[in-house]
């Protein structure tokens, strides 16, 4: 990424977070605090009100010029879509969603029916997901914001971090991958109409009104061999290193395993600069999880899941000892993948 | 307020929350959610997660020179300011704080140390008032943006919701108000040093670091004599109309009750443009609490809370048979006060 300000050394959403971290953990009564379940740097936060309570807490913010774009997506995808990336975050805990609350920045020439279109999306969506919309707030702002915070709950045995790869665990994703950056620049380019009809719709559906896996999540939150679990938000090259970091192992993904699907291959002849490998490896806004998978059960847990979700559970790669790093092998020669997904401070 | 379109009518607050709650009770499956305690409208909203536990959560978006001016305030002050509006949320529920989730957007000339700064500020208020820091998301905006939402827990019989007020009760605060106003136009005309250095003290810190009154909303929400309870972030004016109209009251404001606080009237005396009545009644940016008290119980109340927290709660009219409506009595005349408090939709 480049570098935000001349003077000072590139700041990336990973550095300042730890930044945050740090100036939390040295708030002079930061020990007094109720202890967390899960702390700042999993998906969502957890915490236990009571013995038989288990919470989760995730918020996102989406503005509109940075995360979507108001004149492709409409009020209705980007309400859709402001939710789905907090009910992606349940998911990737196997948590789910109760309620939600809804801060809402409006520009000086907003109208009534925009606001009516954002609410419609996000009550599709909460309903479709039993989640109810709890309250929220309405201020002016430069840029549309929407900014929700999802209230869910698991079951103990359900929580599913980022940290609990373990060597030798299958890397595995729920589905294809690459489709929603496919998906914008086909959109940016204007091209949807030149695409086959249904490929059209994968792609931009993907990502307009992407799907939270929240019944995958819960599914493999309860299978004992998953050991670790995400969202692919930020792209398969950055969220797989942030868990191979948090799990201290490396990851090592078999070119030949990432099958490019085939409305993205479709986007890929028919628009100009969409490169499906690229795509696949640092295209944002997928919203497939990401789990390690103990590798004597995997084909059990896959058969279990392609069963219940008529969607292949597709294997990757594997977790090897190291302190992180992602490397991407084809052809027996491994070379170091560098995290080049979606950072949140880039510039849009 | 002025019109936010040419063509459209004026777009309020308040129309905009109906038409959010009519766009969320037209959902499809709007019935089958789960149930709320206190839905949108309310302070905060409230859940039974089992029957043991009663939560509470409110969450409220501030933006850099909509609703503080990080060159005003500094980084510390705008963190506390974004977390002190969530808990005076809470403290007008009764509840006490458990824990915070916090999204920042941040422009492209922010840097680290500014980012260290609004943490600081955060974790102080939350280390002072219990309240854990959770977790949150950082993205890239066009202006300095808070979103803070906190989970709270509450006993039962603490929630006061703002539609209880009856005829006859009192209408009571918990401390002076137009101070926040004053302390603005104050760092506005760069007046600070102008005044005592009490008096600067006391209205600056009025707007930039405002005290959420937890205890006092805890200890008004165990007192059975009071029925209503809301914080007064947008004005008294504005406000009091708000828990007149939930109440299904008229709320008449006894002119002479309304003594200005002597800091107040200090930044007046030195400051143009300041006026300490129009301050008290439409000032936003108070903290204090706005309660409704039944009248025979309002002097035992008082005594305990002016026992409890030195300060007076104060009387300043009462409620009425009616469906709505404030009016300002001065000298036995009567007239109409219009909600001219903040409305979080007019322009900065």
């Amino acid at each position: 990424m480049r570098a935000v300000a001349k003077a000072a050394p590139p700041l990336t959403e990973n550095s300042l977070v730890a930044a945050i971290r740090e100036t939390l953990a040295q708030s002079p009564r930061a020990k007094a605090m109720p202890r967390l379940r899960v702390e700042i740097g999993d998906d969502a936060a957890a915490w236990k009100p009571n013995p038989h309570h288990l919470c989760v807490i995730t918020t996102d913010m989406l503005i509109d010029g940075v995360h979507f774009r108001l004149q492709h997506a409409g009020p209705e995808a980007a309400g859709h879509k402001a939710l789905a990336k907090n009910l992606s975050d349940l998911a990737a805990m196997g948590a789910a969603p109760k309620l939600a609350v809804v801060a809402l920045g409006v520009t000086a020439d907003i109208d009534e029916p925009l606001v009516r279109g954002l609410y419609r999306g996000i009550a599709a969506l909460a309903a479709a997901t039993r989640c109810t919309i709890a309250g929220g707030d309405i201020v002016r702002a430069p840029a549309l914001t929407l900014a929700i915070t999802v209230v869910g709950e698991a079951r103990k045995t359900r929580l599913r971090l980022r940290s609990g790869a373990q060597p030798g665990d299958v890397i595995a994703l729920t589905g294809p991958i690459g489709l929603a950056s496919a998906g914008l620049r086909v959109l940016d380019a204007g091209r949807e109409r030149t695409l086959s009809a249904a490929a059209a719709r994968n792609v931009v559906a993907a990502y307009l009104t992407p799907t939270p896996r929240l019944p995958e999540g819960s599914y493999l939150g309860t299978r004992r061999a998953c050991r670790a679990l995400m969202d692919l938000s930020d792209g398969l090259s950055s969220d797989l290193a942030r868990m191979a970091s948090a799990s201290r192992v490396a990851a090592v993904v078999r070119r030949e395993a990432l099958v490019a699907d085939p409305s993205l291959l479709e986007a890929a002849a028919v628009v100009a600069g969409i490169d499906p490998l690229d795509c696949m490896l640092n295209g944002g806004d997928d919203y497939e999880l990401l789990a390690a998978i103990e590798p004597r059960a995997f084909r059990h847990v896959a058969r279990g899941f392609a069963a219940r979700f008529r969607r292949k559970l597709t294997p990757i790669g594997n977790f090897e000892e190291g302190e992180g790093g992602v490397w991407l092998q084809s052809a027996g020669k491994r070379a170091a993948l560098p995290a080049a997904g979606w950072d949140h401070l880039r510039r849009p």
